[in-house]
């Protein structure tokens, strides 16, 4: 898929919060896809309309860029686009709690990718999470990703240090990526950007998309993890490592793992 | 024009979209430009005459922006004050089609600084445009610039490959750059305040402004390409090149080219 | 307290300005706290009754945000969480000199972070700034700095070459830092967002947290100031050294001034 990105260069809408918008439209350049970035109401549907899939990201929501959110949410429904939803600290603040559950009641939403603590507050499971960290808990992610994917109809992406992917039958891990990766801010938000760019070019294998990002976005950080001095140099090595990443890199590590994507 | 702005510090008052905020005041920084941000329309006419110029730009547009990006470039006509525009994405949605227009209407702007598919928006003409990127068009950029900037009465700085800035009447190229700087998010939302900022030392000459800073800019460009592993790196490598390319390099560049600066 | 810091990760609640939002969360994050970013007024309250600190910044102030500064640093007020108060460009337009006074009326600030352009505006006292820049005056900092502090009930911490902080009577004074710290967008910015860190694991001494936060913060600068090529690589370089300065770095400094903190 990492090269059918590369030569389709799909335009990803994002719909996302400030802290993370450069890196965000950065990251998607260095894969080899084109950002577009835009969130008022009167544009939201038009830009939907004009990607290969939307992203979706609470971070810094506010009431208008909810308005948007849900416009473009639809809009992209309707051209059979792929949505992705980024559920940022769901379990912060009753606000964030509420705008989640509405977005995933009005719009067919593709993966949602998110940490434990997030999907432990969307689907009201006992989790200990503390801001926008993913916490710690005693509910088993596997059993509540599939529970989850199962109830909500989307795919579950849940990261962590071993990530889980799930349509709710079948059940993908992952364990590529560095510890170093939860030092830089947005990490999980460019990811869920880096979902909707694999979901782009592989619109009828949303489970199969959402792995392999997360399998290609851990080698880039293992690469980038590389000689880095700390959370500075590392932002940047990772850029640069989302560019130079292989599709020989992907298709090995699959082949270590199960091979079944 | 670099050395005066160095020595003057010109104050450049830039609305702009949040993607690239950081990476433009950051950019103007190194220039060594004093940036000021701001977009409330309570302060939008007085941070517009503090300034030496004021750069516009559409790229994350919403109903209160505009409304200051209107009020700023007033206040800035009345003063004297150079107004750049840069309408990001003129052609992807009409919202931002439209915007582009009223500002043409209601300011006075001394700089169009585009694309060419942006450019082939705004005044109609057939164009293969793609999200935020420049297309490919059948169209002769020198043309449709020289017939736009006599139409809007505006300087219009177009980059692609080989730059062309015109007043309608005289034509400049600028072939410096390198390709690594289309990898980079808000490379060109950067480069328009960098016109501003040339712009602000020499207000009466706004084509030779404008054309000196697209040199200036190529070549910082080619300067951070060396030995850079990717759009990471060329990012932090490019921040750098903005504050350590001399008055003398533009000169050589210049008189290698017309001279005619 | 930065091994407090280190070992307790502090939650930080940051309404600030779309600028430095990531460079802000990034510095957090190397240091070692936990960042959560959020403006809209629907969950101001809610972030800030979670934070260790909050950290209020008006650098692109609109009405929507000055209400969330508004209803969080009160509800912060309410838990006996600390303050910190950042009035970017205070003297530049009279709606941000205006909104500086009326937080400082409706709020109980811990630290006022600000440089003596910025003092000097909020004092009415006589000053020349420009832009968002210190500016040159004739005022005396450190005896307009303790005058501040008695009269807003506030510590005072105003940075420049050296930096004075002040409860209005003890005044400690911090040389550390190197001159590169001013050609990066929002050093000021994260720096009070670094003051809000210490804060927050020393509640009760906040004359002593805003003084050891100035002095690690200089001391990163000098570190990372040290092989670096311009103002990008310096950045880079400053979020490394965030994460990599000790306690012991810090004890040595105070041990070579005062040792008084």
């Amino acid at each position: 898929m990492l090269t059918q990105i590369r030569a389709e260069k799909p335009i990803i809408h994002c719909l996302t919060n400030h802290v993370v918008s450069n890196f965000q439209a950065n990251g998607l350049l260095s894969l080899g896809a084109s950002p577009i970035m835009g969130e008022a109401p009167e544009e939201a549907a038009d830009l939907a309309a004009l990607a290969g899939a939307v992203s979706l990201n609470i971070g810094t929501l506010n009431e208008t860029t909810v308005t948007s959110m849900l416009i473009a949410g639809k809009a992209a429904n309707k051209k059979g686009v792929p949505v992705i939803l980024d559920p940022v600290g769901a379990g912060a603040t009753p606000y964030r709690l509420s705008t989640v559950k509405r977005i995933l009641e009005e719009v067919e939403v593709s993966v949602l990718r998110c940490n434990a603590g997030e999907l432990a507050a969307i689907m009201g499971a006992d989790w200990q999470s503390k801001g926008v960290d993913a916490g710690a808990g005693e509910a088993d992610i596997t059993q509540l990703a599939r529970s989850s994917a199962k109830k909500l109809s989307v795919i579950v992406a849940v990261t962590g240090k071993t990530d889980v992917v799930t349509d709710g039958d079948t059940v993908i891990e992952n364990a590529s990526g560095d510890p170093i990766m939860t030092s830089v801010t947005g990490m999980g938000c460019l990811l869920s950007a880096v979902v909707a760019a694999f979901s782009a070019v592989s619109p009828d294998r949303p489970l199969a998309a959402a792995a392999e990002a997360l399998r290609f976005y851990g080698l880039a950080g293992e690469k980038a993890a590389q000689h880095v001095k700390g959370p500075g140099s590392f932002q940047t090595a990772f850029l640069d490592a989302l560019s130079s990443v292989r599709q020989s890199d992907i298709d090995e590590l699959n082949r270590m793992e199960d091979g079944a994507l």
